[in-house]
């Protein structure tokens, strides 16, 4: 199979993943998902014009000539409905959201008042028919579609469905994932200590990308490096949506994975990718699964999930945004670039001068997983550089973590 | 109680709360959270000198004239232990991770070399001492520390955890939250419709915001406007960390809301911040809760809970970043101001030529929710400014739902 770059492999990952089915979830539960439905508005919001403030209701031309002393003739508060007509030189007390009484053409705020007595109100100033009124329908119309199918569900999307009284709602369903790390080299997180064998950090930063995501998944272990044992695994990991298989970097894997995967009926779409770290990197399908092969070494792993996995698990769940957010950074030293794939840099981000500014965690090397703990984004150097000079302008991914910041940013 | 800018009331609040206390929680648990420990490497990593690549381990003098043949006496794969020392002119088979034999002082990939027999290499090219070996302990040394108190656990960091086999984590404990709706004009999500009541999406959309940041909230319900039914309802959201009371705008429940809070032995701070939406905003604090009141319509409850309650719940979770991210963008029109309060315009967000532009999501009135469910951000006009013009640059604050793109962002 040829060697694919990371933008020909991602089309082809993306070309062969689609939205999976929908079902109905709780309001309480579906932050986070994307609309299977397009929801409509139930009712007038508000029902009826409403005042915008708290002051009085009055009739505009009764104060053209103000100051001019009204009638107070009732109070309305929100909730209230008003049960008097105003007539000229009569006006009513009235709460912000509280219907506006019929006669009274515009509202004016109690700071534009000053109180005589009781039932007696003096207005200041004079004001415009509308003003301070929300006309009914403002919000929404009854029946207008307030959310289109496939937006994701905001928590301002999430208040809106309230707000058409949806206690439930159609939604893409989301992937069920199954998470295998494969090779004898690997210790499980709950065996004992053995010096000579390397923990299996890769089950749970893969974890730890899917519930990002917001999706939990499964993990179903570490498969030895023994094939009928791996075609267990591997069958076990067909019956979901997303199968991650981590490891198989070492040849005597390889030979296992791939014939094994093969023989359960997956078609290999591609086994190599043109990328730095992450340069085994496979991924297949059947009717119902897809299979992403990923790297043995936890950085590589998760550089490849982020470029193929993310993208694809985002789409499955309905998203029309699939890909990381990229921004513009300028680096901050020299990156080298020797050979011909595209390489991904773990950078910490600083914020100067309204810019971003770019800085290699340290140490690249695939082993190195403080580089991929310490970094907030990913900055892409394409196959074709020469390598980046300091102070160039380059592209970075953003990563988890990067969606708050120490300061508020101004003062206002 | 004097009137606040946004600034000074984000500064009141973040001052007065604190980081909670620390839980242990399962690795699969933990992602989001902050770390209240520093966590140490317990072996390094990896273990002993291996092997970078798929290859042949030697030694490097064998082949200074290369080509060169040299005897195959031993086949390491990772998991393996090698048992033969390399000497002159001898090599073993060595895969990626596997550790080099002693005698060996470096590894050439397989691709550089040529298969002579079974028992024989021919190595292509001479190679320098340390070549595609990874030392011991370049991933992490024994000891070290590795993940410092106070990260925030991202997937890259909850891969670390399970590198030093943490199979649960010492992390600050999330802040319990209660929400609370009051006024007798609200129609509860499960109460049947009435065409003059206005449904309380307030309660669902501050459930999203919480949920947004990782923590589960509880809602309480619907306070009516009766006294001991508001004590009752405020009695028990003092029980948590932080109660988030809404509605409340209308003089009359104002009445019962505040003095009733000062019964229960609520310090208020501020009562009033000079911003739209949301110019009613009220922050008080007990010895164990801090109280927040927000405006009774959902734009405006919303975008407060950006601004106050936002960094509070982060910052009581341990984070250090506790703002959104804000990012600057050429504003698409004009944009009037002529009050002296801070305005947030809901922004959809577009990229173009390697920036952001900012365009208003429509009407801005504080009752047009569908403001709110479509904006990508929070478009900051400062009190003193006199309008902005289309084409400015101008500060936004990213909202939810704004971490992936359409486009991979590049062609690599």
């Amino acid at each position: 199979m040829e060697h694919l770059t990371v933008t020909a492999a991602q089309r082809c990952v993306i070309e062969a993943v689609g939205q999976l089915g929908t079902e109905n979830v709780a309001l309480e539960q579906c932050l986070g998902r994307v609309l299977a439905e397009d929801v409509r508005a139930n009712r007038d919001q508000p029902p009826y014009d409403v005042s915008a403030m708290d002051g009085f209701a009055l009739r505009s031309a009764d104060v053209a000539k103000a100051p001019a002393t009204l009638e107070i003739i009732e109070d309305i508060k929100a909730g209230d409905m008003p049960r008097k007509t105003v007539q000229a030189g009569q006006c009513t007390r009235i709460m912000t959201g509280a219907p506006v009484p019929p006669g009274a053409d515009a509202v004016i705020r109690v700071e534009d008042t000053q109180s005589v007595s009781d039932a007696r109100v003096q207005i200041n100033v004079p004001v415009k028919p509308d003003n301070d009124i929300r006309p009914k329908g403002e919000g929404m119309r009854n029946g207008e579609v307030v959310l289109v199918k496939g937006t994701e569900l905001t928590p301002g999307a999430v208040g809106m469905l309230a707000m058409v009284k949806r206690s439930s709602v159609q939604v893409y369903r989301q992937p069920r994932v199954a998470i295998l790390s494969t090779g004898d080299e690997l210790e499980g997180l709950n065996d004992p200590f053995d010096a000579n064998k390397i923990p299996d950090a890769n089950s749970y930063a893969l974890m730890a990308q899917v519930q990002a995501l917001g999706v939990q998944p499964t993990l179903l272990g570490i498969a030895r490096d023994k094939p009928e044992e791996l075609r267990l695994y591997l069958q076990e990991g067909l019956q979901f949506d997303a199968l991650l298989v981590s490891g198989g970097t070492s040849v005597g894997v390889h030979d296992y994975v791939r014939p094994t995967l093969e023989a359960l009926g997956v078609q290999m779409r591609f086994w190599r990718v043109e990328m730095k770290p992450g340069h085994p990197m496979a991924f297949g399908a059947t009717a119902e699964s897809f299979v992403f092969g990923l790297p043995g070494n936890p950085v590589s792993s998760m550089v490849c999930f982020e470029q193929f996995v993310l993208p694809a698990l985002r789409r499955m769940m309905g998203h029309a945004s699939i890909y990381r957010r990229t921004v513009e950074a300028r680096l901050t030293h020299e990156v080298k670039h020797k050979h011909s794939r595209t390489e991904f840099v773990r950078v910490m981000l600083s914020r100067e001068e309204g810019g971003y500014t770019a800085t290699s965690t340290g140490a690249q090397g695939s082993g190195i997983l403080a580089s991929m703990s310490k970094a907030e984004g990913l900055l892409v150097v394409p196959p074709q550089s020469k390598g980046l000079a300091a102070g160039s302008l380059v592209t970075v991914q953003l990563l988890d973590g990067t969606a708050y910041q120490q300061e508020a940013g101004g003062e206002w």
